[in-house]
């Protein structure tokens, strides 16, 4: 193993099963950027506090910025010398010792790495984000063009995965824009409250000043977003808390779950008994035994990720869970949970922005599950209520008579291929308000549709939406 | 079984085992006061959309007010014909169809159970997470208190568990105050996105306009707050949304880790071993078989709660995973494990403000463990590298100082009672900068924590903070 | 508040507030029997060691059994002053002093109530595993029922969703009661592994012989069952230990996940579109709002309980995380998960032992979906390999020969009332031996499930199982 | 993207996202072997079938025996060309392919992935669990020889963390001796119920038929252990199944709580505070800032990855809740989950036997804790009850003493550095039996410990046990 950022007072070597167990090279290695930028801040301080002199600051900078570059070449993931090292810090530590020798043991004055690890994590955080941000957006925008451009077609709502009453597509994927929206706000809220700071040292703060501290970090330039950077109010809280890790955690979570839902629905719709839609074959997948097999697996993935957001989420709790103050070493366990639900999201969002755009939909399917009459049964109802029956009767009323037509197999319309037409007569017999002719005029989706008028918002407001978006 | 809301299609009945299954009075009665706040909302919109006339919808009013003066009595509770009932909702329809005969059977108009227990569980919502805000800043403040009481005390800070520098007791009070901070606001955040809205129906909306929704509705007072109310712009999401739920679960969870640390910060910190605290007598509990025991039951429960909170949390979650649009009877299982962490998290914070006032600090105890010497380690690393040595330079002279020391049991300051002092030529060995006048005005708790500099706040600014809090 | 088992040491009194979140009668109220029988099982102990007189043990014994009498009845939920009690325990030892003044306070000569409470806990969960297990055993009977009388329908199978193979319904349900079968068996691990055990004391034992303990208990009988009782091998791990409590648990969901999967397919099969099945409607509830609705609550709510399983699972896991030995307050936590979790399992088994034998399927519409000639194509490639044609080959024109026909919309049989057949000619492109007299002999369900001669079982055999089940 | 096991129905060639989004060769890899060890059987069911010809067998054989060879060599890990494939099983049909061209393409007939790779999890499972089991008793035996090595010393015994009574160092290792026994027994029963089978098909069975299959593979050898095969009885329930991935995480989760418990009494006891232990330099780390730092990483880490093994077991649980039957690609992600929780826990307790071995105890600081003489007020109030006091009195009585104790800062023995002694008088006030002669008989450890006579075991048994062990 390779020198370590601590061991002078030790007098015995680490026992290699311990290297081994408390290594955490693999996992970290992502933060190699978020550290050398965190870095540059901090030798800004040791510049300004007069412990690197200008020369030095410009050496050690110019090293950061090279290894900087450096990990974003390929060569980096490829350096079979990663494994050899403690974690990131020592590894890039090992760098600039080799860049600006002499001088890079000056680096970590003032400087522990309880806060060096914070601040990565969260400068990690902070990004990433904003990515999972730009991916909702553009799944949004996917999800939007469908509600948009199938705003003509109505299918059957469900409440208990029965047929409720009938809904617009529109309708139904405004729904999921509505969650996404607050998945974005609820992403906000957590960017806005992450505080990155400086000084906090291991536990206690450092003999630099917080204004020397303010003067030299106050913004950070993260992609095009200026991250203002502040000396700690709470030493003690930076390095003890997670707080961030689990919020974002939950975030992605809701948001997975938000998408299994989705995925579930378009599952469903896409069996051959619903046959609402058909998933483009780019986006499903085979069988190595039957050879008829088109399976919406990216759907399935999507639904049975939920488990594993919902399992990083649940494992960073209990990490932390009665944990004394300040920092303890099972805090490093928050790291592949978080990239883990990073990743998997972003991975979902992509893949689910363009499926979606591929989704066909099936009319005559649709339309002959539009026509089952139970769909309008709320609508009779309504009927009655505007003309002065009670709501619970009306209710009961319509109950027995959609009793009555499937006992009897009946319409409520004139004769079709399948059933024989209910008669005015029969009808009667249920309100004397009820005719055939009344019922063509209930029992037509679009119209059902048009009825509801309790909504807020209008369809030309959201497809301006839409167009704004793209 | 009483009436229910539903039934008159059925032809039979329904099965007891089904009944008895399917019930959620026991649950959701907490909900009672919602449901009628929510039904005097309703009955606007009724009237407004000529649905009611003024004088049915007086006596409509005029009977929910007077239910809601019922609910707040002893006798509500007290119900034995409570259990006969499917659900609150239906207790209550129940009372007014008595109260108002005939009208009654009105108030279903364009209302489904499923707008109605979203309305009711936001409102709920909202007026609980006042009451734990109340609750949070009465801990904050008693945290405060002994923040300031004992800014005068200093006491080892720990990582891992073991002697890292000194800190102060202020700073380390302060940095809970800053996680309720973050709770705070955690909170007011989901506040304000929980979004309260009617007209959604069962998934499609109703007939009744959306202007007349919101010339009839637009503010609720609960307790002293308003609470805008609107029109739904998405109905399918309003009936099939319970991301407050797991947000405010999720926000819980994290209020709840927190209490957990700082409980088992306060066990340890009673032990016989550490001795740094004794908790008054009125907040401990004995043993039927050791006469001698006063335990911190207190603090271990809430310790362990967390358990149950973050339990409540997944339990949402996982019964939200891959529903099918829209409303599915599975999601009335949100109901139990909300108010149930509502209520343990009130609970704890309610006796946590009292048990914190209470606890006394054990300063001879204290001393003892301050006088460790190695809590300074830092502190003479500090002092050599601002007299010009490299930071991993004095790291590794510390700590070569620090094993000198340990292995030949002696002080680093002139003898005492235990062991015999260093001399100045040993320590010269070390670095020709250390002498004992030196280490003199290094090893001091309060030096040690009057050097770190680097926190942005000042003890003045938080005492005022405090005083205001009061 | 009545009376504590402790108390001795303490010169103030308990804070209300401190009574109030501690105490656990509502929650423990469930173990009164269970505590009964510990102690009479403990008399004999002190009987056995001389610390009882036989006159003694005598009075005290019969208190107990009349106490036990007592619980039994009606009168014990409802006594008003249980709420006064900090848990079942003083409650009991208040009553027995009452009955048997003096002697009663040599009750606890011994005995800790951490050993007490673990105890009882074991003793209710072995009695609640015993009645789960009956309850599986009516599930099972009822899907052996189901799979009987329907094994002469045969339905698509699903993969992924997506129609795969013909399967058997006696197949379909047979795979439930394999579940089933894991399910009583991990139960029975479980129960064999509880170890009921005396003598624990608060962690450190008791001043009593264990060949005294050893004589005196031997066996308890619970129900029918007769459970070993010994002196415990390891007081530490007695008093200390929960690993029964979180099996318990662990098996319950996945239990409650095997459930939750038959219920999502109940559901499925029950949506207007597959049409497989019909709920009765005894076991359906109806919709506020709409009056057509039938909707499946019961599956729902299974499916839903998976979360709150989940949840309490994860609860006590979690509280237990970390804990120092031995005893903590903490572990007050493990019981009410532990008693929800068996309510909810045992509720479920109920409800839908019922619901299933009263299911109906709808042949017609299953005959539909098996029409489906996709359905056949691993038949089809099956008929290949076995007349020589490589596997992967086999795969290969079978997926032509399924796209071709899909593409032309065309009957791989003779023409019927919605496509027209392919001929002879077209089949022999994809490989000389398929014709439509071939397709004709492959394209049937029964014949397809006729040849899957690979299950190692027999419908007789099955049949012979279910009748003895009987 | 490499050749799928699947494709000829599919027209257009499968979007890049959704192949990087489906792939699972980056985990699935681990089950390289074990798919060869599958495949080596199913070719002796071709061939008992008729289905491959002797020389055919062969050749595959000889193939699929070079494989499993390649597989154990460096090579295969370093493979560039694996990130081509889907998943490993594609990977080694490409490789046979390319050793045994024409006739790899018959390996597949009868086999369907959802078998194999339900297959190749349980031969995976079952061959670690026999790994970890042999981890466990390196730890049990390191837990013996620190209980059998340290028979001789005491220490205050905890409940509440606060002190209880003299326990036993061999009482408290033999206490974790109890749980890691459990946790082989709960490995060993699920051991025994995984079922190894074939024949399953994608769902529903094979044309082989059973007796074919039975002959042919009848018992595997996995390491040593013969692991019996057979036909499946419910193709749906093999292809459905994830109940031993839930059961092993459960299982893991358990031992995994119970090393953290283990890991929080050691980090406690090797504070400054209470300094029981010392623990090896070479297992601890030091600190980047803190030159004096020696900390407790390794148990830290153990006590942190409870988190994660708790997410594992939760995140499939969620996956597989609410599946509809058969096969679903969610299920796919089981296997990150059940690979990474094994490989968590075998390195705890590979580093754990080793840390336990390299303890020392300090028993100065341990005697001056065990002077505290409220430790033995059980033993008093004992004393009294074997004298003919109630228990309660006698509880009562020491309570008062001990409270006296305090108030008045004095000793119940005579004299000491610290305090004056108690006198006989006093004494006598509180019973007339006590004394200080009694008291010097009564405050002692080791007779504390001594007089705890009712546990089942010796001393002696145990070092049998533990000698046997060795």
């Amino acid at each position: 193993m390779a020198k370590k950022l601590w061991g002078g007072r030790f007098s015995k070597k680490t026992d290699p099963l311990v290297e081994e167990f408390t290594k955490s090279i693999q996992i970290d290695k992502t933060l190699a950027q978020y550290d050398c930028w965190g870095s540059i801040l901090h030798i800004n301080v040791l510049k300004k506090a007069k412990l690197l002199t200008p020369e030095e600051h410009e050496k050690l900078e110019k090293g950061l910025n090279a290894i900087l570059k450096y990990i974003e070449s390929d060569e980096f993931e490829k350096d079979p010398s990663l494994n050899d090292f403690e974690d990131i810090h020592s590894y890039i530590q090992n760098l600039i010792e080799k860049k600006v020798p002499g001088i890079a043991l000056k680096l970590h004055t003032c400087r522990s790495r309880n806060d060096q690890v914070v601040f990565c994590t969260k400068l990690y955080s902070l990004d990433h984000i904003k990515v999972v941000q730009k991916f909702i957006m553009e799944v949004d925008k996917s999800l939007l063009k469908l509600a948009v451009d199938n705003a003509g077609v109505n299918i059957p709502g469900y409440t208990h995965l029965q047929h409720a009453m009938p809904i617009n597509l529109f309708e139904y994927f405004y729904a999921y824009h509505e969650m996404l929206n607050r998945d974005l706000k609820r992403l906000s809220n957590i960017y806005k409250t992450i505080n990155l700071t400086l000084g906090a040292g291991a536990l206690a703060g450092t003999f630099i000043k917080s204004k020397e501290y303010n003067s030299a970090v106050k913004l950070l330039l993260l992609s095009k977003d200026k991250i203002p950077v502040k000396p700690t109010t709470s030493a003690i809280d930076t390095v003890s808390d997670r707080d961030f890790v689990i919020e974002i955690l939950s975030a992605i979570s809701i948001l997975g779950l938000h998408l299994s839902r989705l995925s579930e629905d378009l599952i469903i719709w896409s069996t051959k008994e619903f046959d609402f839609i058909e998933i483009d074959e780019s986006f499903c997948t085979g069988s190595s035994l039957m050879p008829q097999k088109r399976n919406p697996d990216v759907l399935e993935l999507i639904r049975g990720y939920a488990g594993k957001l919902y399992g990083n989420l649940i494992s960073v709790l209990v990490t932390m869970k009665g944990l004394p103050l300040t920092y303890n070493r099972d805090m490093q366990l928050d790291k592949e949970p978080l990239f883990n639900s990073f990743t998997i999201i972003q991975q979902e969002l992509k893949v689910l922005s363009h499926l979606l755009l591929k989704i066909k939909f099936n009319e005559t399917a649709i339309k002959k599950q539009l026509s089952d009459e139970c769909l309008y049964a709320t609508d009779i109802s309504d009927f009655l209520v505007k003309n002065g029956v009670t709501f619970k009767e009306a209710h009961t009323i319509v109950g027995q008579l959609i009793s009555y037509k499937l006992k009897h197999g009946i319409s409520l319309l004139p004769e079709n291929e399948m059933e024989k037409g209910i008669t005015d007569e029969e009808l009667k017999k249920f309100h004397p308000l009820l005719s055939i002719e009344v019922m063509k005029r209930i029992i037509d989706p679009y119209i059902s549709v048009k009825n509801k008028k309790s909504l807020r918002r209008k369809l030309r407001i959201m497809t301006k939406e839409y167009i704004h978006h793209k």
